[in-house]
């Protein structure tokens, strides 16, 4: 039997048990605790409890830098793999870097500087073993956007690149901020329904924007969606260089056709990896020995020897450019950040190793703030790069330190080779690119799974590609936030039935041969009763009492005497939630009813004591089980025939 | 026994019900039923099924103009109460209606207008019979603040006036629509904790805006907060006239104590509610006896005699007006809405009848409408109003027709007698009814239950007071709002134990006496799996793990080897909650633990099969009961020593 202080006699004979009251606790404990699980739910300091002075030095070193982590323990044969890894990823990061600059609008040489400084950074700080390091394609195509509408890039090609420091010092802050300050949850309103849409509208977005270089067009519009750019390439059509066109055309299908060679067989990973260079290299000879840059096929030209120039006096702190900067580099910096996190945790899961999303959020943050003051833009861990590094075997993030070295070699020896590459094997290869990025298939999947995570995906598909990057982000958030909200506005009641043979009482619905019992109306709210649903449950509550005695009188059984609600899924209530309890109380009343309460949680027992709710129901009339509640329900049933008044009678007799 | 379709044999040897997984809806279907849900909970269209297209048509005309409802079974004893609730409400109503209209910085005869017309329509229309139509303070100094940043009343009196009917004109529009269109959920953005703090942060801010009359100051701020008017005050101190200041507070005085009166001895409500009259016909013979008007003591004037006279073509469509007209009107239309809204149903609760949100918002736009085409500004049901005609005993709507017609004598013949009354005593009026709407008590009461609420609830108050009425208006929502969203973004986890001599499983916080079960973690998630606490739901129940098993191996036990989820309270998931579900089992894998899933609602289960998770967790790890799934895991605990492997054989011979 159970505690006589939980127990109190019931109906069926047997000791039934109270639903309990938690003891109240001081505000600043139930604050610190909630603090707690809102910003701390790793509860990262657990490994610092309990240690000497000098062992907290090196964990707390360890945890900024897992590099002091890893790099005692590195070995010969990891070396070789990173090695190989690394090479393969520079082979990559080269073109792609020139690339992705050019999207910026930026000078092309920003993106080699950008695949030097940033990666050793990471190399020090990160905690993915698998991410390799560079910059991204909506992060480059954002900024050019946004910087483009304070400042043209033709016009004052110097301030922009300042303002494009500028903004990429200003998104590391925030992104380490983010990671200091445990924010990182702020990165989770991006579902993965939004990035899927977010993803494949930029991608079509970039594609469209290298119609530009493919086409060998001059001018260009400004505005990158779908409308304005068909606009822009239709009225022109007299101007398109069919040279410029069969060279793109046959660089994508080359590009494409070994990208579908590796995919069928991963052990020629290597193939789609360096043909982005192999088309870089067959480009730049063709235009070389054709001399096609002067038949309309626009080249690269002179790319500057040497490292990264340091950029700190280039930033811009004055107004009224120093708006545009913030902005821009708090959008690129959330976007960025969210690409990063998500790669790093997805192969992270592959490995089966953990990352830790705060840790990798200072780590970018840091390797922005560094890069903005070494002539370097926006970075993160794209995934194209991070996939070939996974693909050619990289065991730590020493891959990124490879891929650096081999990149700070060829800003010092090998840029002139670059003069003649063309424009437009650079839009092959973000073509190629992107084409992976337009991810229908996982579309289709979220249409059979859930259609309000499809409906997020194409407001934001179709939000990048007819308004701007920001529209779709934007509407995209708002779905999902409205999402979360509707749960909680429209909560869904269900009828409850006892399961054959079992204690256990289920919705109806999804169990047909639950059976009704006779007398008692059961239902179960499934969300927390709060301000924005409190009137809508009235409502529908009151229904479902109308509802069930119409079916009563129709079929002549015993009539309704008890409301049994089951609390297990109401998480929490507020004041709103408690003054709707006590009109359905009221009302319930009104017809006769007896309210009862099964297994309210403890946030709720809490309130519904201190709002006097449980000595107005009445303490008897909460119960731990439905089980219990329906038994003592139809003891007083059976027992005396319905007959309200006698109750507490019976209750005080038994 | 259960039907062998639902069945399976278990470890106890006993049928266990299977988890049923709900047939598939078409996407149409379920598309309407939520959407019915959302929009019809109430399902107004239930009484007109199976009827005759008579009485179709007489339930439809009851359903828009409820008075014919009412008036076949009006009785003389009806009247006879009518008769005197309406007669006390309309000698509130006129110095009201007049200090109000001077609160919006409209002409005083727009009061009487206002209580005129209005009351009439919604006496038709309404479904409350204790909402005593009339203006509101709040209301009217919203309007004059929002208006007054477009044009000023003093330069340009006449198209301030029409920008009111306009206001109006949109608030009543609003309202209509919000009704017709079902949307009357709106409202509820505004809790009850939102709702005190704004009105007494308004009552406090237009109490403020009484200083002006009763110091007697010809010049005043045209802000309204707390700081402005402080400054306003105390840089004029030497314009403090003592004459006006001295009335001032005597009024204030006699309206408090008759209040407190009536308080007391509720059969004297009569006292508290011919107080304001009584006021003014004493302010005016002091003033007319003493020619106080000379001597600093402001008057209202005269006021024309005569009904209200059209303003249909008064409404100003065009800009720049028209978007100042339609802003005001959607906020003050809310805000009216609101509170008329909030009134009728708390009347209704105690006379227990029953008010329709949505046919109410008809009303009372309806009669804001016509009230713009009419000369009246924006009215709607307010509380000390209603609360008067609640304490006189009425019966119907059709108090509210006795009052108007008191109020249309008075326009015909009574309205001279007002010249003389001095402003002082309207601000004493307004005064004393602000202080009513200071509800600290309830703040009180807020701070002792939910401390979440009550911060909504200071919010709006300071909002209102340091700020504007929109900015305490949206702080307080957007206050609202992050509470529900932070609900789902950090739902609580739970520890299950289980409770002595049951089969119930609860939270081992709430009920210190559950017990814990050897080599299995219980644990419950409280809210829908969802993208904002996907991440922080693996981080946390990782941590849980981590827990447990750091416990386990100080205390020598048994070593976990099930992880069981309750999902009772888990009322949806979308994809990225599924995705986390996913790396949840690997995690779980790999550290040798058996992932156990417990009475997923129908939602869940639905995407769970079609996501393949079921499959891959295969459908004998999910359990309807925590007391099932405990059951099979002991027994494979106990039968085979720890063995992962062999498990499935354990299944199978079973």
């Amino acid at each position: 039997m159970g505690n006589a202080d939980y127990a109190y006699p019931c109906s069926a004979g047997v000791n039934v048990q109270r639903v309990a009251i938690p003891e109240p606790q001081p505000f600043l404990k139930s604050l610190k605790y909630c603090l707690k699980e809102t910003f701390f739910p790793d509860d990262p300091l657990r490994k610092f409890k309990n240690q000497p002075a000098s062992k907290k030095l090196v964990l707390g070193l360890q945890y900024f830098f897992p590099i002091f982590e890893w790099a005692p323990q590195y070995t010969l044969q990891f070396l070789k793999s990173d090695l190989i890894a690394g090479i393969t990823i520079a082979s990559l990061a080269i073109p792609q870097g020139i690339s992705y600059a050019k999207l910026a609008n930026l000078p092309p040489i920003l993106g080699l500087y950008s695949s030097f400084i940033p990666p050793l950074i990471y190399a020090m700080m990160g905690s993915s073993r698998d991410l390799a390091v560079g910059t991204v394609a909506v992060g480059s195509l954002l900024m050019a956007s946004m910087l483009g509408r304070e400042v043209n890039y033709n016009d004052n090609p110097n301030l922009f690149l300042h303002l494009a420091f500028t903004a990429t010092f200003f998104a590391g802050v925030l992104q380490a901020s983010l990671g200091l300050f445990r924010l990182g949850f702020i990165v989770d309103v991006l579902s993965h329904a939004t990035i899927v849409g977010f993803m494949g509208g930029a991608a079509t977005v970039v594609c469209l924007q290298q119609l530009k270089s493919i086409l060998g067009l001059e001018h260009f519009t400004h505005e990158a969606d779908l409308v304005s750019v068909m606009r822009s390439v239709f009225a022109q059509t007299h101007e398109w260089r069919w040279e410029s066109a069969v060279l793109g055309w046959c660089f994508i299908f080359f590009l494409l056709v070994t990208r579908y060679f590796s995919k069928q067989r991963p052990k020629f990973f290597w193939v789609s990896a360096m043909a982005p260079l192999v088309s870089v290299i067959l480009g730049s000879l063709l235009v070389y020995l054709t001399h096609a840059e002067k038949h309309g096929v626009q080249v690269i030209g002179e790319l500057k020897k040497g490292l990264n120039p340091p950029s700190v006096t280039d930033l811009v702190f004055v107004s009224p450019y120093l708006g545009t900067a913030i902005k821009t580099g708090l959008v690129t910096g959330i976007i960025a950040l969210a690409e990063g996190i998500a790669v790093g945790r997805s192969f992270a899961m592959f490995k089966n190793y953990h990352i830790d999303g705060n840790k990798e959020m200072i780590a970018i943050g840091t390797m922005n703030i560094f890069g903005s003051f070494t002539s370097c833009y926006l970075t993160t861990g794209p995934f194209s790069r991070s996939a070939v590094n996974y693909n050619a075997g990289c065991k730590t993030a020493a891959s990124n330190i490879v891929m650096s070295i081999a990149v700070m070699l060829t800003l010092l020896f090998l840029t002139p080779l670059f003069h003649y590459t063309p424009l437009v094997v650079l839009s092959a290869i973000i073509v190629s690119a992107m084409l992976g990025l337009i991810d229908y298939q996982a579309a289709i999947h979220l249409w059979k799974i859930d259609k309000f995570d499809f409906l997020v995906c194409i407001s934001a598909y179709i939000g990048v590609v007819f308004g701007s990057v920001e529209i779709g982000l934007v509407l995209a958030v708002a779905v999902s936030i409205l999402r979360v909200l509707l749960f909680v506005a429209r909560p869904r009641t269900f009828l409850l039935g006892n399961i054959p043979n079992s204690a256990a009482y289920r919705n109806v619905e999804q169990y047909p041969n639950a059976n009704h019992v006779p007398g008692v109306l059961i239902l179960e709210i499934d969300a927390p009763i709060y301000f924005t649903n409190a009137s809508y449950l009235r409502e529908r509550i009151t229904r479902w009492i109308d509802e069930e005695e119409e079916r009563i009188k129709a079929t002549g059984q015993i009539s309704l005497q008890y409301v049994i609600m089951d609390m297990t899924a109401v998480g929490n209530i507020d004041t709103s939630g408690i003054s709707m309890l006590e009109e359905l109380k009221k009302t319930a009343e009104r017809r006769g009813l007896q309210l009862v309460l099964v297994n309210p949680g403890s946030e709720v027992m809490k309130k519904l004591n201190k709002s006097k709710f449980l000595d107005e129901l009445g303490h008897k009339w909460i119960y731990l089980t439905v089980d219990e509640a329906v038994g003592a329900c139809n003891f007083i049933l059976h027992t005396y025939k319905p007959h309200m008044k006698d109750e507490s009678e019976v209750w005080n007799n038994v």
